[in-house]
């Protein structure tokens, strides 16, 4: 039971990029997302990544590369609208 | 080592959020945030504080708990923002 909760837990956490990544590359709009977050979330996920790796946890490296792979297309399309661009 | 690593990665993924709150809270700006990604993730945060109790572990509920304070506030105010106003 525990472990079933945790597995959902992970998933909601992981997948929940998701709609969020998909929103930003339909409509382009990333002013409202916070650079300072997704600097931090991503480098964040790189560091899980690390960590089960060195823990030879696979759940753990599996989720995050999910979730960096989500996170980086939105940093990377904040970065090229908002900071490259001067917008905010 | 490795705990450390993992340490400062469950800092910056628990932190990360608090940028992005503060964005929200002083811009009223919610219309880039994806809706279905705050239900998703706030939902996930709540089960990763269920997992840690049943777990007893300290580090997971604490982180859970300041993660879960920080995507509320967010949720609040675009549900708020947007949902309540018909705007997006």
């Amino acid at each position: 039971m525990t472990e079933v909760i945790g597995l959902i837990a992970a998933i909601c956490t992981t997948f929940s990029f998701a709609p969020q990544a998909l929103k930003v590359i339909k409509t382009g709009d990333t002013s409202g997302l916070s650079l300072a977050m997704y600097v931090i979330f991503t480098f964040g996920v790189l560091l899980w990544i690390g960590y089960g790796l060195m823990r030879e946890d696979a759940v753990i490296v599996l989720a995050n590369v999910v979730t960096f792979v989500l996170a980086a297309i939105i940093l990377f399309l904040k970065i090229r609208n908002d900071v490259l661009s001067n917008r905010k």
